[in-house]
């Protein structure tokens, strides 16, 4: 089983996407495919005696980070980006990752693996830390206005992504609002608490914006526009947060000793709150395993990025969603998209 | 000048209101009238020693947290609620402030006073701490599903309210959207993008959850949906965050140590991110001063919101936004409600 790495996507390809790469075949154990501008690439392995470790299969273009998604995949079909999708259409790989142009990455896998049966619309799926377990929140970006059907499939995927993939047993599923009644929410909200409610899965009702972080919820649901709102805010208060703190610190002695001490938790902690090192998130609906990694990813990120290609491969996610989607709609079964 | 408190709103009243109350008066030299059941507030001024203090005036009914907003106002007329804002109505007090069912809060309010001429929607402006100044985020709840115009208005009153009360030159206003191109975001941004750069507003384009707590833009729009679970996300990550500093340090020795001396550090941290400690969040766009505490105010919030509606009054928001609301719309004043 093979992983195919966009070489030149994030904003330090392709230093960092090749490093990444072969920290996961040296330290991981995987097969992956580098596809990209072959010199730099070449040269970048080379710096890391990994030429003879990873293939590499150039590319003669490059989709940048604010092409018009659509409009770039269509056009350049020599890219690094729609190369490597090609590649995991014929088989010849298992997963791809890619840290670059989220739009296009989408658009790519859309395009040429097409979605999987019953599901409107893929969803990224984001993994937060949080005191007890992991949450998942989708949609983390993908759609940025949803209908109440599409939150139910949001729903239906993200609980069998949490089984197979994080072990919970019977996930339970949250709908983001803004309050715990039924009777709370915007048109969106509203209509589709009912279709959660009805369908076969462990639907919690509401949760809000503080139980993201509080490990009560095992999947959170919410439109992409909602979703990459609250995942900004909170990067921007984790950073906020650590830099208030420092700069409280500097101005006491005493406090400047206590800070040396609680400096490796520190650090620790702004790790959980990375989700660079969680390496990515996958985008779930279509009909192949694509792991968007951060812009910012670091090596570091893109190995985790493609550990998590492989695990979900291994485990088989599009054919347990494939196979579960009916079954978890239950009575609401009329609103996948058949 | 008086400021009318619903004594009875709360999930600490009337004890932390009515101390709340006495605070005000003692330490900030306001004059205060609580409207609530007359026995148990007199009880609680008695035991500050404050039964001459602030006058009493009593209200037989309550309206609960959990009571349908609208339906609970039209019914209750004796609820110490609705008794406040008939009050202000009367020129018997110049604001109001409670931390009761929000809903009601804002029902009772409109239905009493009416919105200020060309406002269709009035909204709820939060002011959120951070590291250079304050950022004002509206609507922070009041309205789940808004149209573009709405955005455009909230853009105005949040100008006005950060000239007049934050004292800020030239407020710079931003669109909350999920990129900074003017080609980002959902429906109603990528209308509401147009019109606020239309406006005289010193629109800066879109922002993101991350520039909230950046302190780069003074005003922040969004629909109430939206800034509702950004706030109850920030709320719920700085709890989580303290948390696991806590858990982390409980673990050794050195760091024990260490926490002993940052932890008044971390304490005063925590108060900046505590919105209770800034009083309360003004409703803007009703023809008077309606501040909304937190429900769980203790007396020291409550005393802060009684603070902030008397510099609310002195300064006059309410006709400032009246005889501003044109000349900001600039070219856009066809969005106004007229």
């Amino acid at each position: 089983m093979k992983i195919v790495v966009d070489a030149m996507g994030g904003d330090y390809a392709p230093r960092e996407t090749v490093l990444g790469a072969v920290k996961a075949r040296r330290e991981l154990g995987i097969e992956v495919i580098l596809v990209g501008n072959e010199g730099p690439v070449r040269q970048e392995l080379r710096s890391h005696n990994a030429e003879d470790l990873i293939p590499v299969i150039d590319a003669a273009e490059n989709i940048g980070m604010d092409e018009s998604p659509v409009g770039a995949v269509r056009r350049k079909h020599n890219s690094s980006l729609v190369k490597a999708v090609k590649l995991v259409k014929d088989g010849k790989a298992a997963a791809f990752v890619s840290a670059g142009n989220t739009g296009a990455v989408m658009a790519a896998s859309l395009l040429y693996w097409g979605r999987i049966e019953n599901i409107g619309r893929p969803a990224i799926a984001t993994i937060l830390p949080n005191r007890g377990r992991c949450t998942l929140l989708l949609d983390a970006g993908a759609n940025t206005d949803c209908k109440p059907k599409h939150l139910l499939q949001f729903g239906i995927m993200g609980s069998l992504y949490s089984q197979l993939i994080l072990g919970v047993k019977n996930p339970t599923v949250g709908l983001l609002n803004i309050g715990e009644e039924e009777t709370k929410g915007n048109d969106l909200t509203l209509s589709a608490y009912s279709l959660l409610k009805e369908s076969a899965l462990n639907f919690i009702g509401n949760v809000e914006g503080r139980d993201i972080f509080s490990g009560t919820v095992d999947v959170i649901v919410c439109d992409g526009f909602v979703g990459n709102v609250v995942l900004k805010t909170g990067e921007g208060l984790a950073a906020a947060f650590l830099s208030m703190l420092q700069e409280e610190i500097s101005k006491s002695m005493l406090a400047r000793l206590g800070m040396v001490l609680t400096v490796p938790i520190l650090r620790d902690l702004k790790r959980k709150m990375d989700y660079t090192e969680y390496g990515g998130a996958p985008l779930l609906g279509v009909n192949g395993i694509t792991i968007i990694a951060h812009g910012r990813s670091n090596s570091t990120a893109i190995r985790n990025a493609i550990g998590l290609a492989r695990d979900l491969s291994e485990k088989g996610i599009v054919n347990a969603i494939r196979g579960g989607v009916i079954k978890m709609a239950g009575k609401e079964v009329r609103c996948l998209d058949a």
